[in-house]
């Protein structure tokens, strides 16, 4: 089947959206906690965070256009400049979806979909509890993607929380047996079987 | 097992390196398919494809910092405007992986690494014929990312192609079934399976 960029344009509005959104691959399904001043919390799944560099270590997540929907996510980091990002275990799947509803601002995402708060040292942002893998993000910059009013959030990693058997002595994380869920669109998701490991690779 | 920023920065260099590469969570396989004026091929390995809206329908990716290493890829999409994306299908994760080679400007990776050039209507550059999704790519932006030198390249999706089996009605696109890989760091490929669509969360 060839899409071609007309019958892309004609295609029902909410089957393009689907295939646009999935046509990338897998995206990792990370929960991003937040908290504004007052203390109020948000948690709020995103499938766009990135691997920006590793020294220093800069992950990037795309945020969508402001004023289309309230971004509480972005108002607390823009506010505290601190973030986490939280890996979902398969087994909480749903919940970690039902984070995407629109919950007014004075209500917490952890509370209404059954995630606890846990604080690391002195990092102000919750992380996720049952999340097995956890991230301390500071605020490094934001660029606005102007051809489409998107933002690119640009971090530091500050803190990792990870058990240490998940971890190879070279550093490779073991995402299968860290039960992190991978997510396809909006809407699937996906478990993960590791197949191979590769050495570096020489012509 | 908790890792600090200062952890962080007395870590041994490869294990650092590697970690950080995996922390985000899964990410899209996905051969990037280019050719210059003179009709030289390049085929690379890229994880970092990420999704930045659906209309208009926009793909990023991140390229690192030029001069670190020759950049084809960037080079060829510089100078001719288009680019492929194709998923690696779980079967070929050693041939794709082994793009990651350094090999001379002159040599596609097409054929040292054992994949086949497919052309589509018009389209200006080389798809990757055992690829069961497709995507073809017109350069809008790049926009350097300035505090670490890297780059993010932004297109437009012009064409894609995959089996129609592989699209539900409602637009998702099972990976499980298309076989498209997933990686964690540089080295570790994965296979998708699927566990669960769940429809547009309410509160």
């Amino acid at each position: 089947m060839l899409i071609t960029e007309s019958e892309l344009k004609n295609m029902d509005r909410i089957r393009r959206l689907n295939i646009i959104n999935s046509i990338t691959g897998i995206k990792p399904a990370n929960l991003i906690g937040t908290q504004n001043k007052q203390g109020n919390h948000n948690l709020a799944i995103f499938s766009s965070v990135v691997h920006l560099g590793s020294d220093p270590a800069l992950l990037g997540f795309i945020t969508r256009p402001t004023g289309e929907v309230p971004r509480n996510t972005l108002d607390n980091i823009v506010e505290t400049e601190c973030y986490t990002i939280n890996h979902v275990p398969i087994d909480m799947i749903q919940a970690a979806h039902q984070t995407s509803a629109k919950y007014p601002e004075s209500l917490s995402e952890f509370e209404q979909c059954g995630f606890d708060e846990q604080y690391l040292e002195t990092f102000n942002a919750p992380f996720v509890k049952q999340a097995n893998i956890k991230i301390g993000m500071q605020l490094a910059e934001i660029m606005p993607i102007k051809r489409n009013g998107t933002q690119l959030v640009i971090g530091e990693i500050k803190l990792m929380k990870l058990a240490t058997e998940l971890i190879s002595k070279e550093g490779y994380i073991n995402l299968e047996q860290a039960q992190s869920a991978g997510i396809s669109g909006l809407n699937s998701y996906y478990q993960l079987h590791l197949l191979e490991s590769f050495p570096y690779a020489r012509p």
